[in-house]
């Protein structure tokens, strides 16, 4: 790779819309010095919907652009895209590539004690059965559990509504309901959807409290950072990197404490989305917790 | 136009999806002699979350593929196509094109009599405000509402659930103290996406008795039929479509009547999707309220 060593790493993180926004919010904190490039598709999403053939090309057209900015590393945060289309982008680009599905699986295996875990997704990342496959090369079960309603409520704005929490419990009795029948006994539940981290409180208040919740936005920042660590893709020459080895809550405060605009993220992203700029930036400070800066229109066709 | 007199009208059906399959089951008795082209842009959907430049060059290329499959007049399914891209799609091809929201608000026209409209519809049909603006070109006030968890909640098949009741009331309560609150007596309710009319029962129990409820799918069928007429347009020389003369319920009798092949829509129907096959058929039979026959998939770029 031809990039400078004293320029901050490019880190790109691609989804269909803002849901990896989440996982961008995850991944700030974890790495201060470096530099993130955002590529929402929303001119095509969701992609839950679509066929395998679509999705695949649809990702690879956003990674391709995202190399062609200057990325050196991608983080496909979007479990849709990461279920069926990992392989694909691999093949196309020349950077190393993390799916949130692998990161997630990764480490629920890593915390789970009856190698038993709950997956809650989208149908389309149920229905291709990744996490099912990501957790048995790991040694666990995986129940996958479609939650259709819940991206809606969420994107309504209803995370803390009695509607939500109904729709959530029936959605948790039907899959408790699965794994008793299948003698499965899941003591760890995977939010299988960069959604998911917004309806947090209200998982921790239905769920039962021996279950360990695992999102996987949190799952993904630290994996990318151990694996970025081990490729020696971290700069050591960077000042503020110090401040992120002391953990996340540190390197929070740290980054806080500097003010001005390193106390906001839109100093060191780049957003970039397909289309409706203005709902990109309204709901997409929700999921990325500050106020995001300008948004790029890209046109990629189609 | 060069079409043979002696061949039956062939009627082109534009959705982004499955809800114009709506539209297209209440097209079905009115025009018994007609065959009908559908096509829904499943790879592309929805269009609400998109934006007009966007909608535009979608709906306009689903029009023009429809005129290359022969059809000579077309119904645009799609409340946001209908909204953002009439003109466009007008401007493009040379055969008559009526979309559901001036059918509704024609409708509506034809039977309020408080002049006050309530318009209950998705996000992006909302913000387009088109309902408003064809209601007041024919002396009505509209309000209009979005209702952005009807559509994820039908196609979850909760059409029946009492979340969903729970849901409704919600919207209608907020719409009617918005009505309240600008002066606005509504009489009548236009069910402004063609995603709705599964909600029917759901509308009728939930809604006040005094007012009246007017689904997209049904209007626009009626006022395609006196179009076709007014045009002259529907062949006089098809021997069964004087029982389609006697009205709605007469002709649905003589097609089932007739048996076979004629008892079902697939027949005279043949069905398009860019994407998704397997879910448009699984999800298209409920909307159509017949088995669908096959699916042809399309490519239009994108």
């Amino acid at each position: 790779m031809s990039v400078a060593q004293d320029m901050p790493l490019r880190i790109g993180v691609f989804d269909s819309g803002f849901g990896g926004l989440t996982v961008l919010r995850a991944l700030l904190p974890q790495m201060p010095a470096a530099e993130f490039l955002y590529v929402g598709d929303t001119a095509r999403l969701p992609y839950g919907s679509k066929s395998q053939a679509t999705i695949a090309r649809y990702a690879v057209e956003s990674a391709q652009f995202l190399v062609a900015q200057g990325a050196e590393y991608l983080v496909i945060a979007c479990n849709t895209a990461s279920a069926l289309a990992l392989e694909d982008i691999r093949a196309s680009i020349d950077i190393p590539v993390l799916g949130v599905i692998e990161t997630g699986a990764a480490s629920a295996a890593a915390i789970s004690k009856s190698r038993d875990v709950l997956v809650l997704a989208t149908d389309a990342t149920v229905q291709s059965h990744a996490y099912a496959r990501a957790c048995a090369a790991r040694g666990l079960r995986a129940l996958e559990k479609a939650c259709p309603l819940l991206v809606p409520l969420i994107e309504e704005g209803w995370t803390e509504h009695s509607v939500t929490e109904q729709v959530l419990r029936i959605y948790l009795e039907e899959a408790l309901h699965a794994a008793k029948k299948d003698g499965i006994s899941p003591d760890t539940v995977l939010l299988g959807c960069t959604h998911y981290p917004l309806l947090r409180p209200l998982f921790e208040r239905t769920l039962p409290a021996s279950m360990q919740i695992l999102d996987s936005a949190e799952t993904t920042a630290t994996c990318v950072r151990q694996d970025l660590e081990a490729r020696d893709l971290l700069r050591p020459d960077l000042s503020r990197q110090d401040l992120s080895r002391q953990g996340r809550l540190a390197s929070v405060q740290a980054a806080s404490s500097l003010g001005g605009e390193e106390a906001s993220p839109s100093g060191r992203c780049r957003f970039f989305a397909t289309d409706s700029i203005g709902k990109f930036r309204l709901l997409g400070s929700r999921f990325l917790g500050h106020p995001m800066g300008a948004v790029e229109l890209m046109d990629l066709g189609g």
